[in-house]
């Protein structure tokens, strides 16, 4: 490894190895750590495809890799997964100046800021397209072959980075996603801030708005927990779903009875998704 | 549910039910916390055998329910998983006097502590076995059939709870167990205060020490990984392994190589020992 990234820890598992590196980020202009999954295939140097994945927030690079169990069938299907974190850090980054935790640090939402004091260090969409898939396929054996999922708003932001990005991923998911971020009060206080007051600019960032106008349209898989307490207040899933039927974009939203917003349900339908991404990257199974 | 058990948290997983209850402990004189998995089969009321989990140094019940992996393979097998914290909790409760991690609160080593000021207290093996279940047994539609298991202190919790009790257990197993307690240091620090300093007292809750003279013989499934940091200092399954020979007591070790202390490894080989209590509670499958 050179020394573009650190290694800070690595776990065998599944055959494969798990790993988290720091690096210096430009598109951010602070260190980032991330990790990755490397199955027993890349493990011995042959390049498989890798999906990327975006958590929710308060989320770093490490509760999908613990809690989602995604690693065992990552490692059957010969899939790399790429976990980032969910924003910017350090102390020179600024954080909600109301001192919530759904906004700021651990909480980037996935876009790229134009407001001072935030464009500086919140460009979390450049990275994520950009920087870190660069880093990963000139550091690891994998392919240029890239699919994207997230949970709550990192659903958010992988809607967003395949609408707004054609070619640059195969396939999307999303669990429990903010659907709709630019009519919601998670999406209106993170957007108000980052892109400012014109409400305007905030569709470019919405998965709802960008649907309609879509070039590209990718196999999407949605999975929402019926007993998800953000599901009416913040999250509206029903919104995409018109706007995908009235552009007749192939997206799948499946309404689950009985599940909740937290990584036990992600844990659940984890295998649905990665299975749903090796068929669309061409990925052994 | 009666107001013996008051419900901390309930997550919908693999079509069954995770949930977590504190109770007032009358063997640990404290109130705790314990993490129940009800697999699908039991969440419709039809009673199922249960695996009891007991965790390593610093652990609580949620650890194992977050980062094993373990509730796809119960809900699949139909087995209950239930996992205690791993020590007395509470102001009252007294700690390390060296303000260390690795005795004291989350790390109570599941014995029964006969020296003061332990002894009002730290009676994890009595909670484990004795309490626990039946807490459980009348609450939840499980049935008599108990396996166990454990991590690090906890795969030493797992061995001598089996070992100490005949009848008791159907199977056991243990990922990285704290294998000869008796020999080495977390071992000490922790039986000299609980059990005071005479060594020969710690010979009976030492696993190595109480096959040699065990009449019930378990089918009995240990994993390790021989990147374990811990493996030469702390653990030291070849000593159990050679007890286990010499007594004729049917322990199958595994040594897997590249595999660390982490819940990564314990993630990799649940479903084996979820599939080797299945197979001795007579489990579904």
């Amino acid at each position: 490894m050179t020394e573009e990234l650190s290694i800070v820890a690595e776990n065998k598992c599944f055959g494969g190895w798990h790993k988290r590196y720091t690096h210096r980020s430009t598109a951010l202009n602070c260190a980032m750590t991330f990790a990755v999954f490397l199955p027993p295939d890349a493990a011995e140097g042959a390049p498989v495809p890798a999906v990327y994945w975006l958590s929710g927030l308060t989320c770093t690079e490490e509760n999908f890799m613990q809690k989602a169990g995604a690693m065992r069938v990552a490692a059957d299907l010969g899939l790399a997964l790429v976990a980032p974190d969910t924003s910017p850090r350090g102390d020179d980054v600024p954080d909600d100046p109301a001192g919530g935790w759904d906004f700021g640090k651990g909480a980037g939402f996935y876009v790229d800021a134009t407001e001072a004091p935030w464009s500086r260090h919140y460009r979390m969409h450049d990275y994520v397209v950009n920087e870190l898939p660069a880093l990963v396929e000139r550091h690891f054996p994998v392919t240029g072959g890239r699919a994207i999922s997230g949970h709550s708003m990192g659903g958010h932001g992988a809607l967003v980075c395949a609408l707004r990005n054609p070619g640059r991923y195969v396939s999307v998911s999303a669990f429990a996603p903010i659907a709709n971020p630019s009519a919601v009060p998670w999406g209106e206080k993170a957007l108000g801030h980052l892109l400012g007051a014109d409400r305007a600019r905030w569709r470019e960032w919405d998965a709802s708005a960008l649907l309609a106008e879509a070039r590209e349209h990718l196999p999407t898989l949605i999975d929402q927990g019926d007993r998800d307490t953000f599901l009416e207040t913040q999250l509206r899933p029903e919104v995409l779903k018109h706007a995908a039927e009235a552009a007749g974009y192939p997206v799948t939203l499946r309404m689950q009875p009985g599940y909740d917003h937290s990584y036990y349900f992600i844990a659940t339908f984890i295998e649905d998704h990665l299975r749903h991404h090796a068929k669309a990257l061409g990925a052994a199974g």
